[in-house]
């Protein structure tokens, strides 16, 4: 526990950020003197300046959280990153890997030896060392589960046999448990007696002998209830609960609803196994909204944002690929139109404003349901309703906005059967937009995947492609 | 509180919200049928088969957390929704119009009358209430502030002071308060003659006879220790805490970084004057995940999925407008090259793939900007580095993708200028892109606007205009 070092947050966190860069800058400045300055004695006092600047960063480093020292860590390009990354107490190391994000704790990993890492790692619970397994060495974690005790090694299992998102991969262990058949009185005795309570324990777990769940005694009511009374009396009898293949966002979006600060996890049999606690659902909460809009966007996953050129290459190569083919798709159904174009060269001019509405107003659509699907508002029973909905939109938008295009293309070129073609194709395309905005996202939650996986990319090769062939089209008919 | 009557999430919510559309259903058939047929015998028969399902489905509500009602009234069409928050009985009223999306309870609300608002609101607190105050109509308000008593109306009042977005906007007045001269053993004595405590309470707030804050109690410490010690002696003395006209959000940060659930917050003199939970925090960080999303799409705000025609046009035109006059613009910047499009049609087909990467390229670029920014990781100190990185990234792609996509057109159109136009000019429109991507939030900022304020829109229409000025300029220059 760390509460003391938790600074207020009065003095922001950019700000020790800032002293902290500071530092670095002073360390730096030295560093430089002493390469262009060769003499022996010089040599002497910058090495002297040099060693009380960094005695100063480690004191700095070592008042604050864990928490702020993983901001610091993500927020400084890599060689700074790890120069501070070596001045941070080892003790701390593990509880600091746990807080940064997966792209920089792979730069940390990088820069360890098997030996720190196994000492990093010893500080850690059970589900804590689950939550690093998977980025460890083989050996490390091979050499570190031998050194647990067979409980311990038993949960780190169990944890590690669940997939990521589900309840079982987040759970933790460290449950206070009670009988039902004992007065408050002793439970409060026993609490005294375990000289520490693990954090988020709002809630002691009752079970019966074969450790099955039969309620939890809320620390409130233990509190404000005569001591004489039994723990039966007090306890909420059926707890919201959850099981360990349960979908672990489901389970966040349950603590949301319901104000949980923590929940008991417990198996097909009702045995308790694990509790939930509100800063790992938190923690969920803000990765689906990122996971949301990088998503969306078509990266892959989050970028260390000093990751080098060619990480960052890899991690958003892919969409742009896809992007790439439907791009010459749709340059390829411009290929088809090039004799209407050749014609009436002005065609050219305005088809990239009909893709490009298109592409918008699909855009806000397919937010919209991604949205909606995330909070389980969609359903089979009221998928047409929204389409009609989406399309009800779309042809306000078409026809008002169509209208004052096609009234600008008319004052421009002089045609009005021009204008005409153009609001037509415009409202038509914000239709086909509509259309697509729903459907993208849905058939993609059929297929069992995210709906909202590129999904920028993938309305806009729509728009685009269906912008130019409605557009094109239609002039090619009624134009020429 | 209403602990027991959540339901444990095995039964799902879309269960739960299907057995609700499965009432209304039943109850709908019922109601056409009794159109149909108008003898007075049939009808009669109707009406108590229509009875009994209503009192069904009011039964199988009063069972729902407010929580789940909210999420189920979100869900329904308004006609439904309308239906089944009449069967809502009038005490939930208050709590379950907190839960609801603003777009959601506006629908409510308008089907109120004042003497029913009126009664809605008062089980609620005086935070609660000020969370309401804004949507209310007028007189409904004034009424309600005369009927609270002093403190009440002050600290509602207090509330309302504060901007959405400030601390002061979100505290709540709940505190359990100590002094920190008594042992352990009166405190636990004092909270049993309180016989409730409030939600989220994991910690007693110390404070001396000014109500100035000396530190604070956790309840695990009051547990844990010796009955006979001081408060003083068990308390931590340095606590985070916040100000009233703190960044709400940073707040929220802080409580996910020091994983709190309670948290004081105390006046510029130090005295405590309301407090932060977790709850209040957890949805901050999901709406500030949702506002990112539906700001780079360019959405005003979270729409009703179920709001008429008319308002989503409203909560879409303002972006869609802008839009419009960007694809104007682009439109106009081809126009200048009409003439060479007229010589080489083959332009026109070509320019949408140097202008459409370069609108992925910049989106991606431009959402991991905004991710960092919102966690605070983009200073001054280090945007040239990040810029330096973008560019390198768009450099690598525009040589590799720019190959690829020249290749192609040397193959379709058979010239090898034509090809190298293509690569240079999808290099450049790439570094365009990768600088505008850093630019835009960043000057937004410095704005003072949301950096993700249609970032989408406004990015797109850099890499729309300057790819086809590039290309067709390249072409013009080169080619011709």
């Amino acid at each position: 526990m760390t509460e003391v070092q938790a600074k207020k947050p009065q003095e922001s966190l950019q700000d020790r950020l800032a002293q902290v860069v500071d530092l670095l800058n002073r360390h730096h400045l030295v560093e430089e003197l002493a390469h262009r300055q060769e003499g022996p004695n010089q040599a002497r006092v910058e090495n002297l300046v040099h060693r009380q600047n960094l005695v100063k960063l480690q004191r700095r480093l070592d008042e604050l959280h864990p928490a702020d020292i993983a901001y610091i860590l993500e927020a400084l390009p890599l060689d700074d990153r790890l120069m501070v990354w070596q001045l941070v107490k080892a003790d701390r190391d593990g509880e600091i890997l746990l807080e940064v994000s997966d792209a920089v704790r792979e730069t940390l990993l990088a820069d360890m030896d098997d030996h720190e890492i196994l000492a990093a790692a010893k500080e850690l619970d059970a589900d804590e060392l689950a939550d690093l397994a998977a980025e460890l060495p083989r050996d490390v974690v091979h050499e570190l589960m031998e050194s647990l005790d067979a409980q311990q090694r038993e949960r780190v299992r169990s944890v590690l046999s669940y997939e990521d998102d589900r309840v079982g991969a987040l759970m933790d262990f460290e449950m206070v448990t009670i009988r039902e058949d004992v007065a408050l009185e002793v439970v409060l005795r026993y609490l005294r007696r375990l000289k520490e309570l693990p954090g988020h324990t709002d809630k002691l777990f009752v079970v019966d002998y074969d450790g099955v769940l039969k309620g939890v005694l809320p620390i409130k009511r233990l509190l404000v209830n005569d001591p004489e009374k039994q723990v039966a009396e007090v306890m909420a009898a059926d707890p919201v609960s959850f099981h360990p293949d349960g979908d672990a966002y489901e389970a966040a979006q349950a603590f949301e609803r319901y104000d949980l600060v923590s929940s008991p996890v417990v198996d097909k049999n009702g045995k308790l196994i694990g509790r939930l606690t509100i800063d790992q659902m938190v923690d969920l909460i803000r990765e689906e909204g990122e996971a949301e809009v990088l998503n969306m966007a078509g990266l892959r996953e989050e970028e260390d944002i000093f990751a080098s050129v060619w990480k960052s290459v890899g991690n958003r190569w892919a969409w742009l690929a896809v992007n790439l083919v439907t791009a010459f798709l749709a340059s390829r159904v411009i290929g088809l139109f090039e004799d209407s174009i050749e014609k009436l060269v002005a065609l050219a001019a305005l088809m990239p404003i009909v893709a490009g509405i298109g592409g918008n107003s699909g855009n806000q659509t397919i937010t919209m349901i991604v949205r909606a699907m995330a909070l389980d508002q969609v359903n089979t029973a009221n998928t047409s309703r929204l389409l009609r909905k989406e399309l009800g939109v779309s042809l306000v938008n078409g026809v008002v906005w169509g209208g004052v295009i096609g009234a600008v293309a008319y004052l421009l070129y002089g045609s009005w059967s021009l204008g005409v073609v153009m609001t037509v194709a415009m409202t038509l395309n914000l239709l086909l937009a509509a259309l697509m905005g729903v459907l993208i996202p849905m058939t993609l939650v059929k297929m069992g995947r995210d709906p909202a996986m590129g999904a920028s990319v993938m309305i806009t090769a729509m728009t685009d492609s269906g912008g130019f062939f409605i557009f094109l089209g239609l002039a090619s008919l009624f134009l020429l």
